[in-house]
Order: structure tokens, then C-alpha cells, then sequence
């Protein structure tokens, strides 16, 4: 007991176990980077030395995984919507992106980690260019990350063509190997910006390093009729023909899939990030997360990049998830609160392979734990914590975040960096972009 | 110049004025409890006696007018969630609702109101029982509100049989006639639960005084069959024959409507109070707002109660409905941020019959004014404060709130009341309705 150096009590702990337990008046004993103990008040020691976190009343929870970012679009939040996809992504954002470089993506990944910290996200996986700067920014933050180049067949901003990006991609996983928050995935764009070889070569990469494979599937209609004519098949069966699917496979978007696409997806363990707010705004479709679920395929959540949804707030994921899929199947009983919180929690962690890493507050995994603030109108009374963490808390109503045991963020104050200096960086770049942009 | 009393400064001002003037850098002077003049910083004077509240570089606007709430049902946010609509109603909220008194109806409201307030609401319209009490919470707030009592085939809790019913809703006009905040509108539940002869009445009531008549038309597609077989006609064809329809009617839903519908409603000049974060949680569908637009229908937002969203938050309304239609129609250009923005604030007040007193800050209106403050990572940078307001700004941060020129909501603290006691005393009323419903 000697070793408890943490303790957060006096909430309500949502521990997103197996069983899906909830203690009310419950304490998080934490050692060193590990949970040490779950329980109700009185029966988990707290040792006078330890540091204490009071929820005061609040909800405790695992911290939120977002299964798929780009987080250093935070540049680009807001500077074209309400626009045809290829329109925005010609006219807008391809011309911005096209400028980029490694010191304006950290700078946009240090906004994301920020933004995602104060919305109680504790572990993102991310995809975008010059990703080394998203792991730096990631680990001056403190926060978990799995981090991944994009792959592609024409050539790249940061590494030039595709034998370099394999090269960076080998030089991320040897530079990251050992660190305790930030790993590496390998992360092909898609099966219609990607040729077999490339999708093969980064399947390889995967299963060598036994690392997970990010991939854009099957996201809009467009993209299924493309793949079809290209390789009479759908982005789902091409995949699977080629030997890309497996249980390290993280499937982002899956929204254009048909009934045998996700018996495929099932058969082969592939995990799926489910977008919901950014397949709305860019009027991509809904995903059909409810056949997924019942098909046995592990759903995380994630909130796409900033650029097209506009935020990183998993809050607002949650409940717009949970309300989505009901409207869609005209069944208010889908996708229920508990079955959004797995996805936004221990189920997202699972798809990345964090499974026995983070996602529940359960003894022997990494103290990644979030408490809300719940003395506000708007989450008075409580009946159900499940029910208010999906359809009433919002992102502002974290108050503290602990990652790996150590307190990144306290009575809403981040306490790895300093917000404001990158808010000002960021606010220069975006003179820079509106600029060129024409705006 | 020396009845300025009040300065707003030092942000963008979004007018909502017919030609949406964008002001950066700009000052709201107020007059008692009316907007003086709008304009560039330097070009409107600051008398050194008024007050000032600074924006610091952070958007001002009008205040957001929530078209349709049951705000009191506060009480039951998250009591139930995940059912089959009926189940919903029948085993959770009616048993609740059957033991309501003015009492736990006016603490509801208060919490409401805080909420609202908290959230950058500054105008509300509320159906439901005990509603005398919703509007003395809406006075003590120092909140804009139309009012009016739930009136249906059967016995209230309230005022029994319906022909008390008219003489409460008699009581509540003169009562309330010469408010500057509340005023009152007759409230007929919907079609299925009002006979013909009632509908009639209170279409009368609301032809004499000139007020609104409020009413659920074609929330779900059920409600639509049973009007269909009870008279031969869609809902909206129901009230259209019978003479309920004219421009002083707020359609609260209209999600199973169809093209004839919609020209009847537009040809008799009927609003709508769009509730599309209701819709999606009960399923009942997703209303056709493109093609009412198209019909020249004004359309303002609502949040419907917190018991079925589970929230008063016009801000995430704003970002659902802008992301729903363009999924529901699998166009990105529907419902784009301004058009969001005029039906939570001009179109809403329009709506209300209140288009002369609030939704836009021109000179003559009512100081109905919220500031945002723009100063977090979510809202940096910004290209466009209009997409900021509708896909990145949470109810949260709002920061000032005034009201017919008074100054309810200061750095997120509500002047008028204490919010403390209210939770306080919500929290006493939720332990007492957790008991009774079996939790």
C-alpha cells in the first residue's frame, strides 16, 4: 500500500469492466503509472501521503480513446464547409496541406492534444503527414497516442515517394519503440489512393512489428464505385482478397458496407473506427453500426479530423452516435448509452490494441482516468451516470485528466504545456493559410 | 448619447440582420433595455458612464431563442432513455408527471432557465402544466418567454377538465399581458390528444388576443396513421381543414410531412419549430427542413424537453441540425452554418411572433445579447465566426448573457438567481422521483 502515490475519490466510477460495474462513492487508488485498486469508499486504503484528486461528487471514468484523427487539421477548422467533398478538399484543404511542415504540424497536434485533453480524451490514434511532430507533441503533452504517416501512391510533403514513406514509417516504429505513451501504427490511406503493392508492403510492415494497420475503408459511396469498377470488388472484399484484413487492422469509416462486407470484416477480427459527425457533415452516409455490433466486430469511436467535423470532442461524439443510428433504423433502442460508452472507451482501446493497456479503470492497467464535473444545471439530478455521460455532459465539463499516473490536467488547467503560447503560434499560422487561401 | 448605459466592445459582432452584417471589431451600445446602435469600434461612441463588458476579441450576438421546450422536465432528464416511445411515456414519464404541483414544476423551470441561460438562450417558448409557474421562473430569471398551458382531451393534473383548462389559459393572457419578458401563448397538445372542437376553441383564443397557438404537428409516423384513420387526412391536413392553420401557429416537429403537407403549411403561413435532437433520440424520424426552406416556411429550432434530448443546448442543436439533413439528404450543402443560425435566432423570434423585439442586434430591438469567448484551443483559429457558432462553439462557452438590457449571466455566473439552491432543491425532488419510479 506503501506504493499508492494517487488517489481520486468522492465520485462515481464508471469502470467500463467486463461487467460493466459502477461504484458510487468510489476511490481510484493509483501507482506510480498503474491502478492499484478500485472501490467504494472505506473498503480501498488511502495512505496521508498520497496526492488526491476529489471529483467532489462527480463522475470517474477511463479516459476517452478517439480512434481516428488528424489532429493537426486544427489549422484548418473552419476554413471551408458546407462544401462538395471534392470541392473542399481541391479548392481548400489539399492547397493548405500542400504547405505544410513539420513545425506547423506540431503546432496543430499540440492545439489537438490540447483541445483533446480539456474535451477528457487520454488516447488518440492519428493519421496525417509529418507524424513524427504529432508523437512529440503527443509526448510533451502526456498523453497516449498511436501515431502513423499516411501512405500513398503520389508523393508526399514530408517524405517524397513511397519507398521513403516506408522508410519513415520503419524510422517512427524504431524511434517510438520503447517510449510508455506514444506507438506507432502503419496507416496506407485507402484501397482507392493505395495500389495492391503499397496495401501489401504496409500489411507486411504490420505483421512484422505486430503493430496495428490504419486505413480509411469504404467511406462513401463514391469510393465504393470506384473500387468496384477498378477491382470488381468492393474496398472491403479488395482488401480481404489481397490479405490486408486482420485483427490489427483498424478500419476507419466503414460507412458504404454491405451485409457481406461486414460478415468479411467479422471473419477477419478488423477493428472499426466509427466517424459519425464527420460521415454527417460531409454527407457521406451513416455507418451501419448496429449490424457491425450484432456481427461481433469490436466499434471504437472517433471524431475524424477538426476540418470536417469541426472538433475533437468525443462528448459530442458520444451523443450524437447514440441518437444518429436511432433515427437511422427508426429504433430508439440501438446504440444505447452503454454501448456508446464502450465504443468511445474500453472497445476503442481494444481496437487499437490497448486492450489490456487502457479504456477501464481495472487494477494493473495504466491509470488513464477522467472526472467530470457535475455540479451544473445541466447535469442536475443524475439517475443514471451512463445516461448523462452520453446525452448531457459535455466536453467543457472535465475538470481533471490523469494519464499513465500523472495529473495532465487539473481544475481544467493543462500541466504539461503552456495552451496559450500555442494558441497565439496557431492564430499566426492561421493568418498565413486564410491568406493564401483567398479568404 | 447619454442614455448609453450599457457598451458591449472588442468582438465580432454576427448581426442576424437581413443582409447578415458581419462587424469585426465591433460595439453594441444599449439604451435601458434596448440596442441603441450597432456598429466599428470608433465609430459608435462609449459614454465613460456605461458599463462595459468586453468581449476580448470573442463573438457577440444575438441571444439564441429556443422555439419549443418543456423546460421543467428538468426533473426527469435521464430518469429513462433507450425505450420504445410508448414504453417511455407510459412507465416512466406519465407515472412522473402525474405527480406534479406547481411547486416541483416551478423549481424545474428555475434549473431550466439556468440552464438556458448558461447555455446563451435569452428567449424560450414552454409548453406544458402548472405553466404560470414556468413563467414567474422565467421572470425571476430575467429571461424572454412565451408561455403556455398543455391543453388536451383529458383531465390535467393542473386544472382538471378542459374547460378549466381555456379559463387558466384566459388567466395566463391576463395575467401576463403587460410583462416586458413573458407573454403567453394558447397550447394545444397535438391532433391525436385534442378533438376537433378544442382545436377550434383554441385557435379562437388565439385569433382574439393575437397570440400564438403552439402545437405538436406530425412528430412520428404512428401519429400520422391514427389521424389518418381517426379523419381522412395527414395531420396538417386535419388543422388545415378544420381552420386551425394561419401565421400565428408554431408546428412543433413536422417530421412526417409530406409535399402536400408542406404547401399547406407554407400557403397558410404556419411556422415550424424544428427538434431534430428529439427526433433522432425517440426516433421518430427527420423532419424535410430543406424542402420547408425551399417553401418559404420560416423554420426556427427547438430543443423539445430535456427529458427526451437530454438537453437545452441550442448550441449542439445547431451542430446536429446542420450535420442531419446533409446525411439524411447525402448533400454537404443543405443546411449550411447560416442558415442554422438564422432559425436559432431571427427566424426562431420570427417564429414566436416576436421578429420585432429580438433575434438580430439592430438598433430598436431588445438587448438580447451573448458573448462567446473565443480564448480556448476548440476555437483557434477562427476564418469564420458562423462556422465556429455552428460546429466548434459549445454551450459552455458563452461567457455574458443580457437581456432586455439587463446583465443575467456575467463570466458564466448567473445575477439573477442562485443556481446553487436550485440544484440544491432539484436534486431533493429527483431522490423523491427515483424512489417513486422504481430505481
Amino acid at each position: 500500500m506503501n506504493n499508492v502515490d494517487l488517489i481520486v475519490k468522492n465520485g462515481t466510477i464508471v469502470t467500463m469492466d467486463e461487467d460493466f460495474t459502477i461504484i458510487e462513492q468510489g476511490v481510484v487508488a493509483v501507482s506510480g503509472d498503474t491502478i492499484f485498486e478500485v472501490g467504494k469508499s472505506g473498503d480501498v486504503s488511502m495512505p496521508e501521503t498520497a496526492r488526491i484528486i476529489d471529483a467532489r461528487g462527480g463522475i470517474i471514468m477511463p479516459g476517452l480513446v478517439n480512434t481516428h484523427t488528424h489532429a493537426a487539421m486544427t489549422c484548418f477548422r473552419g476554413l471551408a464547409d458546407d462544401l462538395p467533398l471534392m470541392d473542399w478538399l481541391e479548392k481548400h484543404i489539399f492547397p493548405a496541406e500542400s504547405r505544410l511542415n513539420y513545425n506547423t504540424v506540431l503546432a496543430g497536434a499540440r492545439l489537438g492534444c490540447a483541445e483533446m485533453l480539456l474535451s477528457g480524451t487520454t488516447c488518440f490514434c492519428d493519421m496525417y503527414l509529418f507524424e513524427d511532430a504529432v508523437g512529440e507533441a503527443a509526448r510533451a503533452a502526456g498523453m497516449r497516442a498511436v501515431v502513423g504517416e499516411v501512405l500513398y501512391d503520389f508523393d508526399s510533403p514530408n517524405y517524397g515517394s513511397i519507398e521513403k514513406g516506408f522508410e519513415y514509417t520503419r524510422y517512427l516504429i524504431e524511434k517510438w519503440q520503447d517510449d510508455p505513451l506514444v506507438s506507432v501504427a502503419v496507416e496506407p490511406h485507402s484501397p482507392y489512393l493505395c495500389d495492391p503493392e503499397l496495401l501489401c508492403r504496409a500489411a507486411a510492415i504490420s505483421g512484422e512489428y505486430g503493430i496495428p494497420l490504419v486505413i480509411h475503408v469504404s467511406e462513401t459511396i463514391d469510393e465504393l464505385e470506384t473500387i468496384k469498377k477498378r477491382y470488381g470488388k468492393t474496398p472491403v472484399g479488395h482488401l480481404a482478397d489481397i490479405g490486408v484484413l486482420s485483427s490489427r487492422t483498424v478500419a476507419c469509416h466503414c460507412v458504404a458496407v454491405s451485409d457481406d462486407d461486414i460478415r468479411l470484416l467479422s471473419e477477419n477480427h478488423v477493428n472499426v473506427s466509427h466517424n459519425p459527425e464527420s460521415n454527417m457533415k460531409l454527407a457521406a452516409g451513416v455507418a451501419p453500426v448496429p449490424q457491425m455490433l450484432s456481427a461481433g466486430i469490436t466499434v471504437g469511436l472517433g471524431t475524424d479530423g477538426p476540418a470536417s467535423n469541426n472538433d475533437l470532442d468525443m462528448f459530442a461524439e458520444m451523443d450524437t452516435a447514440a441518437k444518429l443510428h436511432k433515427v437511422n433504423t427508426l429504433d430508439p433502442t440501438v446504440v444505447d448509452a452503454r454501448t456508446v460508452l464502450r465504443m468511445a472507451t474500453i472497445d476503442g482501446a481494444r481496437a487499437l490494441g490497448l486492450g489490456n493497456v487502457c479504456g477501464s479503470l481495472e487494477p494493473g492497467k495504466k491509470a488513464d482516468i477522467i472526472v467530470i464535473d457535475t455540479r451544473k444545471p445541466h447535469l442536475t439530478p443524475m439517475y443514471d451516470p451512463c445516461s448523462h455521460l452520453v446525452y448531457a455532459v459535455r466536453a467543457n465539463d472535465v475538470s481533471s485528466v490523469i494519464i499513465g499516473g500523472n495529473i495532465v490536467v487539473e481544475n481544467r488547467r493543462i500541466n504539461t504545456f503552456d495552451v496559450d503560447e500555442i494558441m497565439a503560434e496557431i492564430k499566426e499560422i492561421g493568418k498565413g493559410i486564410a491568406l493564401k487561401n483567398g479568404r
